[in-house]
């Protein structure tokens, strides 16, 4: 999939980041609407303050692990955390605090909490 | 893999759908003819009516989860819900949902009362 | 990955699937020997006569699901049916059913019987 | 991705080789030092001798399954062994003896015997 | 995703790697800042040093496993080293050595011998 560049004839709200070098299409008010205060709605609010670097097909450059983005921008699209199993929510959780998105950071603590054992120490999965 | 255009000189009912950044082939008919009341159906029975977005390369853009999509299409090509040790049930559920296939959405919500304890209060996974 | 157009100069046997949007390079060899009565193996014994529709790379559409198609490709390759932990057996089932490899389907079910408890009525996974 | 074209004005050992679809690069020397007695080694050994296919972006076809090829070119590329959880050994053993591996063939046989419970006459997984 | 070419008109530090096959994207800055003696640091640290080949894309080639390569970048990126269930972690620990990543491999290691019994002699996995 290269980047989407809509069709003319129609405003669009489309966009697609290119993050890590996986390719995410979605829509600005997916990534602004839902939280209006992480830094990732700050990044797409405005198309020109930032200065987010493209790829040449237009894809927006974020430097950041493409596997455990994925339940973010699904929590963006829906407000539902939805993890599969062996997807390791520390990594979902990294990603959350690197976006700023304060409420799942809330969220994924809680359930990083249920699923350890009071005594892991273990200093990874 | 781009999305098909297929060679002139035939009616096509083919077409691809761009979930999330994510291409799907499948025909006008699978999308139609097994949940006739769906919203999936509503947007691909005509045309023209929904102003569906479409990409460069005409593939209908959806901003959904292109994971737990796909066993949903399955069901619509062949009428059997078959989900994957290790994908969420509560993904595919979200997706079955926002399209509308309500049939698919009680059996979906059958099967997470089976595979999850009464007493279980974990918010994910 | 585009579609197999092997270098002029040579007679080839290698085709590319597109199952519902994934590619599978393979040669007609394949589909057609293992299993001579399958569906599958009339549908690419004759060049034209089923009049499969190809994508503009000119692969083969199918509209079926590719990751369950992925075993029964490996089997017709060498005969043996391996299945990865977590792949739902009866979504191989249900390609092997559908492509008309009877044999293959035979195997399944067995396999199927001894992973599933007798009182086992759970409908799906 | 599409196969390795280097850049003109130097020698090159890299190359691409399209496994069932999917595409891998590599080295030449990868493929030939490690097992030099191998099919594989014999296959890549000398540029024109077996008349090794490629597809329209110069990569060599193979039609075998890429899944359980993967750790078989980790085993060229360090000499280590090793399998995700999930991934079938017996898949990797088809391909290990397809590609007349001997030792690592060998390997996966033991392997396997530690893994299956003397008792398990299941037909597959 | 073809290799990053960022649009003209500003000065930039990303790059794309050809792991195996598989692209990553990313920064130099990554690479280089948070292990600096490590074998990637110096590989990238200066533009034409190392003579690193580049694909037709302008990705830089690596003969590696992307798989197993994947939690060394992110640790990079972020410092913290996350794995799947699932993942071997002793190909992610081959992955650490060939690129002198030397605590982090340190950090596998412990992590190894907390997963696997004192008295487990299985070759793999």
């Amino acid at each position: 999939v290269s980047a989407v560049s809509v069709k003319p004839g129609a405003p669009s709200d489309w966009l697609t980041l290119n993050i890590g070098g996986r390719l995410f299409t979605t829509t600005r008010s997916t990534l602004v609407s839902k939280e209006p205060e992480s830094m990732l709605a700050h990044m797409f609010r405005d198309k020109c303050v930032w200065g987010n670097r493209q790829d040449e097909h237009g894809a927006y450059l974020i430097d950041r692990s493409p596997e455990y983005f994925e339940p973010i921008l699904n929590y963006l699209r829906h407000g539902q955390l939805i993890i599969n199993e062996g997807v390791n929510i520390r990594g979902v959780l990294e990603e959350a605090r690197f976006f700023g998105i304060e409420q799942l950071g809330d969220q994924l603590e809680a359930a990083l909490k249920n699923t350890q054992p009071p005594d892991d120490h273990s200093p990874i999965s």
